[in-house]
């Protein structure tokens, strides 16, 4: 059935991030779409942040592609140029290799939603706001390239 | 600036399709938006449904990956299954090689809006409806083979 039947999929708040970075992704629930329909050729996950969550940390992708189209309520883009807030069919565009580091953030008092996707390869990445990369292999390091404990989840 | 300004980019109602097969799609008005905002490794499209127009001719790919969100409005989607309405939020996935053909019909008397994308590589592909076949090189031929005079867009 090409219809995704979204209330059959888990809608997980799980992340790899160490603390503390954690603690701003608590509020983000998501449902990976792709694998459970047989898609294979990019990824793509339905997001819904609770008032205050962070959709992630601030970062970019070296080797994938991303692009986000916002379904429901607000949410705040922060990059380096500053903050634009994202309303429904809003859609925002991340190309691979740009280290204009984005994320959004849920800055209004009801839940937002929006789907994103990504294709390409992962060759890691940076983080715009701390002292964490992560690398072609899952893992999170600070910039002098020590590691974290943590991993990445696939 | 990540956010996609929706309004640079122009709205075209172009199709590649032999007549008759073009009336059904002169209602379709889309937006490229991948290459315009440095995407390459998958293809997005926004687009806007008036009353009575269709997504495409009912199809599927060989090779590449399809995946929708509705954005505003209703459509229907059709597939070999039978018909199931798409609201805002709603979320439909095509894998590569099913050929349960799909497509949308706006039978509402407002526009409807969708994000749509695509990656992979393009094989090929048929149509459930028609006598015609898309191929790997951008041809429109008949089940038969024979070439139909049109090309696909690029």
């Amino acid at each position: 059935m090409p219809k995704v039947d979204l209330q059959s999929i888990d809608q997980v708040n799980r992340t790899g991030y160490p603390e503390p970075f954690d603690r701003d992704v608590a509020g983000r629930w998501y449902r990976r779409l792709g694998p459970v329909n047989g898609l294979t050729d990019f990824a793509v996950s339905q997001v819904t942040l609770k008032p205050g969550a962070w959709s992630s940390q601030r970062h970019w992708h070296n080797g994938e592609d991303e692009f986000l189209v916002m379904i429901d309520g607000e949410a705040t883009l922060v990059e380096d140029d500053g903050r634009t807030v994202l309303k429904p069919g809003d859609c925002a565009a991340w190309p691979k290799g740009s280290t204009n580091g984005h994320h959004l953030i849920n800055e209004s008092d009801a839940d937002c939603s929006f789907v994103v996707m990504g294709g390409g390869t992962n060759t890691g990445g940076g983080y715009s706001d701390i002292d964490m990369m992560f690398t072609e292999d899952g893992a999170y390091v600070r910039k002098d390239g020590t590691p974290y404990p943590e991993k990445r989840l696939a």
